[in-house]
């Protein structure tokens, strides 16, 4: 086994109190959510309290490249390494019991911890403002006009390295008590929710302009 | 202009240092995000660093309820008050420019800031418990079996004042420098972004009963 497929170790922070059957250490199962999904909550310790802020980011085999410049002000205040968590989270159904306290979700999510370092080379950080566009429409850079330096040097990237992290999973139908299987008349099961991307929307200077390859089909 | 109209305050933690005008103080604006989604993500302080957990809520006039079980390690740790964030973010679209850099998404987020306090009160817990359920399936509670005084005793739920929030929301298409608008064979627009519910799926009991009211088309 390479490091690369070893398990995440357990800390004392990954390791899951509840139902903690639903958590896996499977660094490719954590991987798989982390690549699907397009958006990460980042949580920061500031000196008014915890603070998360949505944003963009990818995967990059062993670390996360994070778009830090929504929460800049943050991750600069307390120099070289933030600790960060940062948390991706898939809703895939509701989960309806024949109780109201069996109610559900069915998700599937990746919380990271670590050290949150601002890239600062620019050719590197170049590379990861490029990486997080390849992640969200890959292809993408290719067909657009690349980043100009002065792009570059006004946005913050922070790199995360991906080796303390809890994945936890529920899928399935509701999970009743037994005596209340005996509710006949309660119907009890899963909406399925999905994330749906429709037919992209060209600007007004688009129209005339073939679908490009990074946009016709777009799923993930 | 009674209380519950009226915006929310600037404080330092509200106020936007980036991208201002996407910023809005209308307490009506942040409240329909907050009633539209079905997840949020708490953050808050440990000793082992920041911690963002995904977990279900629902808005009840000027307080957030908040499912506390899937953090009740820490939310219980600091006692009667934890200060916490608690952010809801919908994606409506990813927003393709003509440079790199210009890439961006439509969105909505909500970011609360507060102390979450621990509901004791046994018939407050259930009910808000049952309004949980509620903001997540709207009219749910009354065709199911209710919840049990043990199952209230052994949930954490926690409730936070609805008094100090920040919303932002990008809409719209690519915002392309001017000189870039010379990119004419460059494909630039929105591919819309939305959540998508499914066809709901009966368990193996419940196949031969009606889809209840509840079920029925729903949506958000």
């Amino acid at each position: 086994m390479t490091p690369d497929e070893a398990p995440f170790p357990a800390t004392e922070r990954t390791t899951i109190g509840r139902s903690p059957d639903r958590g896996t250490r499977d660094r490719r199962v954590a991987e798989a959510i982390l690549d699907e999904g397009v958006l990460c909550h980042v949580g920061v310790t500031t000196d008014h309290g915890p603070v998360v802020i949505p944003t963009t980011y990818a995967r990059r085999g062993d670390e996360l490249l994070i778009h830090g410049s929504p929460a800049a002000s943050w991750l600069r205040a307390t120099g070289k390494g933030t600790p960060v968590c940062v948390t991706v989270t898939m809703v895939d159904g509701l989960v309806l019991a024949r109780s109201a306290f069996h109610h559900s979700m069915n998700y599937r999510s990746v919380v990271v911890f670590g050290q949150a370092e601002p890239i600062t080379d620019h050719g590197e950080k170049a590379a990861a403002l490029d990486a997080i566009v390849e992640h969200i429409v890959p292809g993408r850079t290719a067909e657009v006009r690349p980043m100009r330096d002065d792009e570059v040097r006004g946005t913050l990237v922070v790199r995360l390295r991906l080796d303390e992290a809890s994945t936890k999973i529920r899928a399935g139908g509701p999970i009743d008590d037994d005596d209340d299987l005996d509710l006949v008349d309660v119907w009890a099961g899963v909406i399925p929710v999905r994330t749906a991307f429709g037919e992209p929307e060209p600007d007004e200077l688009s129209e005339a302009l073939p679908t490009p390859p990074s946009v016709v089909d777009y799923g993930r």
